[in-house]
């Protein structure tokens, strides 16, 4: 609690707006690196294979928030990482997000036609090669991971690689999925709600952060203090998320909105209303800051993120 | 040349019966043991994302012939690896091998309702569901290989990720797929087959022998006397897919047939004829024997699968 106080108190200081200028510099300065690097890992081939690759390319270079590279790229500097091997977890955590839209656009699940104001892969190509550049950009981030050059100790690899794929897989982004695409899911209370995020967004915003402190070796207290930041601020995500829907236009998402109220399907904002909801997700803001006060100022920016989410226009 | 003459000698001495009955014995060991150990992977879930767990355990439970789990098993004895190590890997191999038939049936893709004399995932289930499957095997495969039980030495877990992931994305067998799938493969001549055979099925059945040299710490001559055995082996699998596509029937293949001939593709059989692509199965085959003169007697299993390989009725 005291702590909660302190923080809550820290995001109010007058350094707020040097630290949000700041904080608006590095997530473009990030999002620049992770798509150079993905450019790099995603060369252009020849031949008839070469359309898969295109795909993976459309899919992944084209000017997403690059939230969760941010995330680990903040995250690792918390523990002095070299930004190359970073960024190279970042690219990968970055392929398994892409590659989760695309595969969740399809027809045969939510059936979208936009993405980030462009068509979705599908559309731009077709459904057969959507399919293929989902699963290679998923197969590609494991090799990311893998690579010498994302650290030099096989141990800090492989824990990467592990810790992808629990956050990916069936009991983590593909459960979430499931439960999104359930009979079940519209009459979801409050818990049944969270669970699914915690699933379907969370797990891969949690295994952001914390791959920034696996690749620092951080100590077991200083993993906690990530995962719980982390937890909060994937929760607070998703509220937003839920009241962009039902609050924001396509033209400034470049997504359809509107999409959750129409499907008749429980969201944050349909169990706590707007202000609850708004309420909650500020609360949460808070919290995730002061899981930080470890790290004190090393943390400002990655305060200043969870400021930055909740208060996000997109 | 001396060394295939041997080897030829080898595979055809009266010693035949009885391995080919071990090798028998043997394959239908591996299998259980692999179904068995997949079934103990994906344990079922309760919750609203069983369901894409209980289409996982569809998909990969299944009665398959196995092979690619078997050729992990038999190189990895080889060099007297663990069974259990063996099993790990053979288990992550089978989920990729599994989560590439779930997605090339999709009606956007090879649209199959039949696989292994069962309605393909999509038909059991409904195509969101098996896109997820897939999606969720291949993730699962990971999660297994950096598992600790799978092997003690990072190293060597991470050197299996590396590897799997080379041989199943965009430069391996999601490459190969596109290629089957462009507008291009009609016409392919004999090298642009075998490229396209080296990619879409050969990657994987590669790393499976390769993963049993990885796990066993195989030095550089022998890694590349069992890649030479799987690149051969591959081929002379991929050849005789073809002459059961174009001989065979629906009934005991559990799989339509003729449908190379009626898609006007390009094949083996197409480009060598029935009795030009049988010789040259037969010589890959005694090609593969000989590559593993270099472990003697202990090879025999693996020499007796290559003849086993090209005269098979299924």
């Amino acid at each position: 609690m005291v702590r909660t106080a302190a923080s809550a108190q820290k995001i109010s200081t007058s350094n707020d707006t040097a630290t949000n200028d700041r904080l608006k510099i590095e997530l473009a300065r990030a999002a620049e690196a992770v798509s150079l690097r993905l450019d790099q890992l995603l060369p252009v081939v020849s031949g008839p294979e070469g359309r898969v690759v295109e795909a993976m390319r459309y899919a992944s270079l084209n000017g997403g928030k690059r939230l969760r590279p941010f995330l680990t790229i903040a995250n690792a500097r918390l523990f002095d990482v070299p930004e190359q091997q970073a960024l190279n977890a970042a690219a990968a955590i970055e392929m398994i997000h892409c590659y989760s839209l695309v595969h969740d656009d399809l027809p045969a699940m939510d059936d979208s036609d936009l993405r980030r104001g462009r068509p979705t892969a599908h559309k731009a190509f077709d459904e057969a090669v959507a399919i293929l550049a989902g699963d290679g950009l998923l197969t590609e981030a494991f090799a990311v991971l893998s690579d010498p050059a994302t650290h030099p100790d096989p141990a800090v690899r492989v824990a990467l690689v592990s810790g992808l794929a629990a956050a990916s897989g069936a009991a983590g982004m593909v459960g979430g999925q499931m439960i999104d695409m359930s009979p079940d899911r519209a009459d979801l209370d409050l818990d049944g709600i969270k669970r699914l995020q915690a699933l379907k967004t969370g797990a891969l915003i949690c295994f952001s952060c914390e791959a920034g402190a696996i690749l620092g070796r951080a100590n077991r207290e200083e993993q906690a203090a990530v995962r719980s930041y982390a937890q909060d601020l994937g929760l607070a995500f998703q509220i937003v998320d839920d009241l962009l829907d039902a609050e924001s236009s396509p033209e400034v998402l470049g997504k359809p909105t509107g999409q959750d109220e129409a499907l008749g399907k429980a969201t944050f904002v349909a169990l706590l209303g707007m202000e609850g909801a708004r309420r909650e997700a500020a609360d949460l803001a808070t919290r995730a800051a002061s899981r930080l006060d470890i790290f004190g100022e090393k943390a400002d920016l990655l305060c200043a993120t969870a400021r930055f989410v909740v208060n996000r226009r997109s």
